[in-house]
């Protein structure tokens, strides 16, 4: 190990006014939005402008065995980018270039900076479209969103992060760069180490560009239905029914009457019926009307109160009902999202497990649901800054119920430093070793994100 | 190293009949369909019945330092599954159970062998589908579409294998059983080990099950249309220009001259125009009449002459002149079928440099694409069992070509033995041996297909 000042040192003398030490930006970089925080400030923040600005600084890492944690806008929800002590914060949120956009070849090369939102608008002016939509897609980086292995709403229909890839530049741990992947549709050469690295959250390397698979712009209407049921269960049960009924919606999100209530309260809308839960949907493409009129009917018999809507805005309006929790919650409280998925089958029985949990504990947790694909994201809300161990053990049993329910851990956001502990309950201890010697395949010395994702 | 006759001993021991060390099952074991065979017979062929006979052959290999080759059908197209002297051939080809359909899910379990074509008959009956369909459909195993990362003839509109895996249960070298991925849409905990498998052509372990995500079989018309142009060059441009033009047919196949009149002569059909090749395209869905119709004027601007047809037993008959390829190849003599992938903008400029490598070698290289893909199939032919020196001169000039292109040197078939000489040209020193350690992590003692993929 060298000294904190030596490595400072070398750093400043090869990256120049691309380190900032000040003590915002390494105190900034302890955080991302899981409301989790490291345990102080970072070493030094790097704003790494090129590829060549990621391998120097890690071949000082290197060179002088300092933790690298790589950040690019910070929105994540498991702590994957909080940056500690004695560990460098490389932020690679300024290197957010669309180096290529290729309609002819449905795909576009990009730097991992760039928001997910500024990449659409840009494609969107060549009727183009990657599809990847999690919520946050107006703050978050695509690197972020491939460090992930994000989801977000649209995902039972148009797919993950995973399905949207089709090679990336990575920087190993020692500075050495890598071209991983292909532009083709097709390509079997090697092991498939993009989708390693999709979802390694920084362990691995350090993304510097990627190659996207994009979609056209779906042509076509769009329509919009909210679905009103007497309780919870009833409307996850009609979003299984839905599924069942082998109809794709585009969107498929479910409110529980806690986070109804919550959104309502913010939004100023009139309180929902004591109880009630919503369903959100959206249909598109050149069978939407057929399609929403079929939802619609399957809802019905389901005892929902259901409107339909083909007026954009007014659909802009319903979503924006279910895009407000975020902010809804963080007015009750700090807020630790969680973020299991279950086969969408095991909706109904997962909301079940959730009430179990809630008497146990005499809590209430307001929980929303990309129901379409079955991902929860139940929250517990408390006081103060640091999560309860009560609220630790009530999550401990939903993780352990989604796992019973043939789910996971993490639909979406990582494991981060948040559910690192329960990695091994999903993965077999056999597996969790295996993932080990992987990690130090990559990176030997351990220099990259130590203490993320597997418990030091 | 354990004495070959100890080996079949104690495999026979462990378990009895389904070791078959019989002269035409340790000779049928040497070869795949590449045309390609090992040295010699392999040392016993084991028919594993359930996981427990796949984790004993490789408890008995672990502790005796035995090569294991894994084997399906026995279909593959580049050697990876030829198994040789002193290796045992572990054949999976009799687990072929249907473990579970979900349609509320859209997944299904399966065992790994299964034949493609079989499993879609079972799902059809539910209204399910599984995407992934190599042309050897019919006669290849699920396991082996895994092993391979296999593509077909629907891939830029229906995806890959690799869309279409949501988790694997595996055996590793020394007979452990792992489950990697999961039964839910989304899933992000840990490195992705299921991606990692796929396509790793049993270097890393044997796939016992597989849990596979599903589509709805697509409602609506087929329309077929054949468009004939006065050579490949214009053939291979107007596919880019149906792509270009948005719209994204499920089918769309290209026939150089050489192989058209191969097959037409094959068929007893009338010879085709000197020089001539032909786009087969199909469209399905709500939109496929609508989609046809625009197609057929993309294509006729460009000089095309295009036939359109609605019948689905007439769209058949037209598909079959492109699935009549192989055989027509084999009637000529030995062949060396080649897969290399390209964007597909840069389909033109690759049939221009298969023209520049027949006029430099003096051959003919009839080849087939998937043109809606990038995915061409260059066909060497030859005299007698081994490629010729010539052969693989010309063959090394196509994959350098289709790298200078963007492209890789296999779009479905995989590295095998064939490819191996050329897999770090692609990779580049620095992910070759990356990708080395990997398997070294997964099979430390080496004795997973060794001498496949990466040369010994």
């Amino acid at each position: 190990m060298t000294a904190p000042d030596v490595v400072v040192a070398r750093l400043t003398e090869a990256l120049g006014e691309r380190v900032d030490t000040s003590d915002a930006a390494r105190h900034a970089a302890r955080a991302d939005k899981s409301g989790h925080s490291s345990a102080g400030p970072a070493l030094a923040v790097v704003n790494a402008r090129s590829v060549a600005d990621v391998q120097e600084t890690l071949r000082i890492a290197t060179a002088t065995g300092t933790p690298v944690v790589t950040r690019g806008a910070g929105t994540g929800l498991a702590g994957a980018a909080n940056t500690g002590p004695g560990e460098i914060a490389l932020c690679v949120r300024a290197m957010d270039r669309i180096l290529e956009i290729r309609p002819d070849d449905l795909l576009a090369v990009v730097e991992p900076g760039i928001l997910n939102a500024d990449l659409n608008d840009a494609l969107a002016r060549e009727g183009l479209w990657w599809a990847p939509d999690p919520a946050s897609r107006s703050i978050s980086t695509v690197g972020g969103n491939i460090a992930t292995g994000a989801g977000g709403l649209l995902c039972a229909k148009y797919g993950v992060v995973r399905d949207a890839v089709l090679g990336l530049q990575v920087v190993l741990a020692d500075g050495r760069l890598l071209s991983l992947g292909h532009r083709s549709v097709k390509g079997v050469t090697g092991y498939d180490l993009t989708s390693l690295m999709i979802g390694s959250e920084g362990t691995l390397g350090v993304v510097v560009q990627a190659t996207l698979k994009l979609r056209r712009l779906v042509a076509g209407d769009v329509c919009t239905l909210t679905a009103v049921f007497a309780d919870v269960r009833a409307a996850a049960a009609g979003s299984a029914a839905v599924t069942a009924s082998g109809i794709q919606p585009a969107v498929m999100e479910l409110m529980d009457a806690a986070s109804l209530a919550a959104v309502h309260d913010l939004l100023g809308l009139d309180s929902p019926l004591a109880g009630a839960a919503q369903l959100t949907i959206q249909t598109d493409g050149p069978a939407a009307v057929a399609e929403a009129e079929s939802i619609s009917r399957v809802l019905r018999e389901r005892g929902a109160a259901v409107v339909v809507s083909g007026d954009p805005a007014e659909g802009e309006r319903l979503l924006g009902v279910r895009r407000a929790m975020h902010p809804a919650m963080e007015r009750l409280g700090t807020t630790l999202i969680e973020d299991v998925s279950v086969p969408r089958s095991a909706l109904p029985a997962m909301f079940d497990e959730i009430a179990r949990i809630e008497r146990a504990y005499g809590i209430v947790i307001p929980t929303v649901a990309h129901a379409g694909d079955g991902n929860l994201h139940p929250n517990f809300v408390f006081d103060g800054p640091d999560v309860p161990d009560t609220i630790w053990a009530a999550a401990a049993e939903l993780f352990h119920a989604a796992l019973r329910l043939g789910g996971t851990l993490t639909g979406e956001h990582g494991i981060g430093v948040l559910k690192r502990r329960w990695l091994g309950e999903e993965l077999g201890d056999d597996q969790w070793e295996l993932q080990r010697r992987i990690k130090q395949v990559f990176d030997p010395a351990g220099i990259l994100n130590p203490g993320k994702v597997f418990t030091p």
